[in-house]
């Protein structure tokens, strides 16, 4: 159980078209992450992420490795720093240009600070040496910070220069091979969107100049997104543009933020790079590639951009930063005069005992219960449980407030532990009395 | 439960002398991790992390979180990208100089990838405005990759160009408050190096180019060290150097490496970035600060160095990569003949259950038991159980090699399971028969 008193979280509020350290403030997740004191801009595109996105951050990473287990992807690190030279060898060094960040060291060799890692990955196949195709299919992906010069970084976390990302690296010892762990991995995202309760549209995309063969964005409806899909009001097809491929219905365009993107890459880099595998009859070809990114700091963003409203952040229940919150009595109240703290303290540490030490108790007892109720449900707690009035009743009762609903739900401790596991619908519609 | 012969992790054999992409082999951490394929460098002083090392990583920093809640500190994330004006108005940008990344944006503005982030949260404090004292002591902490462009990296891990640090800062209103906190995390140092097993010695120490008042190094032994102590063989006093101090004996002069380093800054930082706190007489003043290091993959590098021999990695339980691995029977025995694989992944399963999925079953079954004995013992899997010819007894017995003991101890899975769990000393002595 944590003190929301000790808390580091600086909330502020930004007046209309006010600037925050040469950061124009123009979506919604951005102003929520700012105000709630969630995060922190450093210089533009740069963001501290302060203890409460921390901890949803942590969440969906956790989130992100259990969905990843279930394709047998291990996790390594690669450095941050790629030698520019894999670059050149793969061409990109030209194409992405002007949004590297490149760097010299002491001895003037030109590093990356990478955006992506595909040749980084392919060179480190090269370094151990043909993979026997026994090995194959393998998986491997990292989460770590990336980086992106961009001309314009808006929209705080969704397009920020240094950002946080998931990133999968497939090898393969064929096309077949390569498409059946493609399907795979696309299960893989489609059961993370939907644990995170999040509308997710995959679509057919172009490959670019990550080449390849195939190519899937994954595109969350937000009103800050700076792609769009075309959705058929008729038959639900979605699509990139124009009439419906399906119905010939007109369809509907909908602002969408890109959440991911996955490739099946080919040779592109494991040919230049010399990243082979033996096959059966003992000859070697270059490995088949594919990858598959998910933005982790841009993915909160998003989320909270699909999920709140202006001045209200929702979380998906398994990333907000803490299960539930408690709110004690205010200081000199008749309940504060007979329980004091630690009644209150008491009922937090059992809702935390029960809900694995992921409960907040609002200790700010020289605020009313109204103020902190208000402040509690701007910063999207799945579950608000207040010790009102009717604690001093015998049995004590307390008042719950769970999933943005306006009416509490009251009972004992145990009643509402049963609400909150989804074990009783006999307290649903009892409201306060 | 996982199958080895899907875990990524190219073994190779360096022969003497050799080097590795530009990296010579000199120390035993270095030739360990790369011949047991658990890292891999890519260029002089940056290092990819492979499966089974990422794994005891993230088994430390857990580790490292768990000590750190103790003393409420809070985890964020600042960029890795520091404002180099930061460090020009602390003076820092020229005495740290030539061995900082330095790197321009698109628009000239210069950046520093940070080797240490004094300078970024004194800037975060100055930005969310002063603190009040009541919000203090505060303290927020970071795991995340530092950068330093060593002139000449080396001994692997130990010193890199890049390397994963936690870093721990401290705010305070008073030099009493300051002092407080440091006895109290200082603690928390004690508490994880015992947790590890560590003979780690504290010692006092310059406060250098960092400033402040008060510091401390914290000084693991190990050859390849390239700091040393004295130790009294009379009286164990330990100090930097010459005669003991204490009891006027000759000192013994050992080789350490600096796993941590505390400091009480001061102002140093807080007073040129104006982070502030307003004191109960409304009256303000500069922020006195203390920070707090240690270096993740240099304490996992030096860890190994410490407990291991040349040819064994011997980890400390709490951060091995798997808790145990599981032997099958080698194909066309008897016991396979017997069992085939389903029996086999039944003891794993059964183990990994009781272990919190952290079990490996080595499945090469074309290696002979003694084979993969050798390598798992290597490895350093803190227990090793093989199902050999006692597996087709009834009931079935297994043999378990824990703790480095070359002979086993024989029993069934639960008889097992208490000497692994330290319920047993019936077991202790029995051994093969």
């Amino acid at each position: 159980m944590r003190y929301l008193s000790q808390i580091f979280q600086p909330v502020i509020t930004i007046p209309k078209g006010a600037k925050i350290k040469n950061t124009e403030i123009t979506c919604k997740s951005q102003k929520l992450l700012l105000e709630c004191g969630l995060i922190r801009p450093t210089t533009s595109g740069f963001f501290t992420i302060l203890p409460l996105a921390r901890r949803a951050l942590d969440k969906l990473e956790l989130l992100v490795n259990s969905c990843l287990e279930r394709v047998q992807a291990q996790r390594i690190s690669l450095p941050c720093l790629t030698s520019a030279n894999l670059w050149e060898k793969t061409g990109r060094l030209d194409s992405v240009g002007s949004e590297l960040f490149a760097i010299k060291d002491r001895h003037d060799k030109k590093y990356l600070l990478a955006p992506t890692h595909e040749e980084a990955i392919a060179d480190l196949m090269a370094d151990v040496g043909p993979l026997s195709h026994k090995q194959l299919p393998l998986l491997l992906y990292q989460i770590s910070n990336k980086y992106r010069d961009e001309l314009r970084p808006k929209h705080g976390l969704l397009r920020a220069r240094e950002f946080n990302m998931m990133d999968l690296y497939g090898f393969h010892s064929n096309i077949q091979c390569a498409h059946n762990t493609y399907s795979q991995v696309t299960e893989v995202y489609r059961r993370l969107f939907d644990l995170l309760g999040l509308p997710v549209h995959r679509l057919v995309a172009p490959t670019g100049e990550m080449g390849g063969s195939l190519s899937h964005e994954w595109q969350l409806p937000a009103l800050a997104g700076e792609d769009s899909i075309n959705i058929c009001p008729s038959c639900s097809h979605v699509q990139r543009s124009g009439e419906c491929e399906k119905c010939a219905s007109e369809t509907d365009v909908v602002q969408t933020v890109e959440v991911g993107h996955t490739f099946i890459l080919g040779t592109k880099y494991s040919e230049p790079l010399q990243a082979k595998c033996i096959h059966s009859d003992s000859n070697s070809s270059p490995l088949i590639m594919s990858c598959y990114g998910i933005g982790i700091t841009r993915l909160l963003a998003a989320t909270l951009e699909a999920l709140s409203s202006e001045s209200q952040i929702r979380w998906p229940k398994s990333i907000a930063p803490f299960a539930a919150i408690v709110i004690g009595p205010k200081e000199g109240s008749k309940e504060w005069s007979k329980h004091g703290l630690n009644h209150i303290e008491g009922v937090a540490r059992k809702f935390d005992g029960i809900l694995g030490d992921d409960v907040l108790l609002d200790d700010r007892h020289t605020l009313t219960i109204g103020k902190r109720l208000l402040m509690a449900d701007r910063m999207g707690y799945p579950h608000i449980i207040v010790c009102g009035r009717n604690s001093i009743e015998t049995p004590p009762r307390y008042e719950l407030y769970t999933n943005g609903r306006r009416e509490p739900i009251l009972g004992d401790i145990n009643e509402l532990m049963d609400v909150i596991n989804g074990n009783s619908d006999t307290q649903r519609d009892r409201s306060r009395s």
